[in-house]
């Protein structure tokens, strides 16, 4: 059975497809060059496709920097050194807008061609960091919509279905239940803003959310050389 | 007040732009190149923005060929002289997968950007060539997805409201309100297949369509120097 795994190269995306695969889907995953000034996850996105036996691996580029304003596209400093009561009282800059809008929009039209009724894609409302389009009534409101849009829906028979099976989990929950499906998170990348010499910078909310994931799950972070 | 409308360089798009300029909107139109074969409708779309006097007229690059499998994208003919019933019968090979929900998720992206709450989008579900995003149903759902995905939505006052003002207008009412409305159908273009001389191919379904409803509306297409 086939199914359309978004895929950013971050370590929750690196389990949803682990956990597609071990639910023996046939995985074509996807991932976005959207002009993200962290071009670096997407060779970890195809690293980790590979790794865990993806099907197909494919990058579609699209153009998020026509509408500018946020600091993952747009010349703006990325925040660093945020506590997560400050990751949690707004929606931040590196918030791209309608960007999980967008990324369900072309994982939806891939299935649509591959006839496949199965998307996964990794979003989780606890440690999400702020943004609205991560939250379980958005992904049910886009699976409401997704089965009008397509001629999967139209036939009446065939449920596009949204999986989002980290989507209540906290970011250490998601390291053990990652270790327990061998996810190579060594081979994983989350930094928002790459050091000139390649390195995760450590202080981006991505990088600070990480770090305390895997810390409050016991493990060390292979990413890290750790 | 701000809008974003989407343009294709069609008629019905054109009175689209028209009706939201009439209402007062300060119009940012948006077109997409998406490989399609008919690329020569995103000039007539910039013509028909500078004509209605958008405020902004942009074209989002998006790959969709990356899933090949449309006659507007794909290297499969695109179907020629059928009559309505033809085109009613199932969704044709022209129907691009998830389009609408691709080209209203860039859209939303924008209004977001702009602090818009309105979006405008020329589909109609009479005239509409068998396509499941035309449909009344798959907007409003969107337009619910819409409200729970992004910072707009968020602030629990402003509400993201999908305009679609021709939804259940016919190819002629369409023809005749644009007449009204003063469009420009003579920058408009419609045709899936262009001769090689740039001209309309008079067969394909879209070319069908537009005939039928200026013939209905015993209206001349200035498009075609009549």
């Amino acid at each position: 059975m086939k199914a359309v795994c978004l895929l950013s190269g971050g370590l929750d995306s690196a389990t949803c497809l682990a956990y597609a695969r071990k639910l023996g889907y046939e995985c074509y995953a996807l991932s976005f060059d959207y002009g993200q000034r962290h071009r670096v996850e997407l060779e970890a996105a195809r690293q980790v496709a590979e790794a865990l036996g993806a099907a197909v691996f494919r990058v579609a580029k699209i153009d998020l920097r026509v509408f500018g304003h946020s600091a993952l596209t747009a010349d703006i400093a990325v925040p660093k050194g945020r506590d997560e009561t400050q990751m949690n009282a707004d929606i931040p800059i590196t918030y791209v807008p309608a960007r999980n809008t967008i990324f369900l929009s072309f994982a939806l039209a891939w299935a649509e061609v591959l006839e496949a009724a199965d998307i996964f894609i990794g979003v989780n409302a606890l440690d999400y960091s702020g943004y609205p389009d991560c939250r379980p009534e958005f992904i049910e409101a886009f699976e409401k919509m997704a089965n009008l849009a397509t001629r999967v829906g139209v036939d009446g028979v065939t449920r596009v279905k949204i999986h989002t099976p980290l989507i209540s989990l906290s970011k250490a929950e998601i390291v053990r239940y990652g270790v327990k499906l061998d996810v190579p998170f060594g081979l994983t990348w989350s930094c928002y803003d790459p050091t000139p010499e390649g390195r995760p910078c450590g202080a981006c909310d991505s990088c600070v959310l990480r770090a305390k994931g895997f810390r409050e799950a016991g493990v060390a972070d292979a990413a890290l050389g750790l």
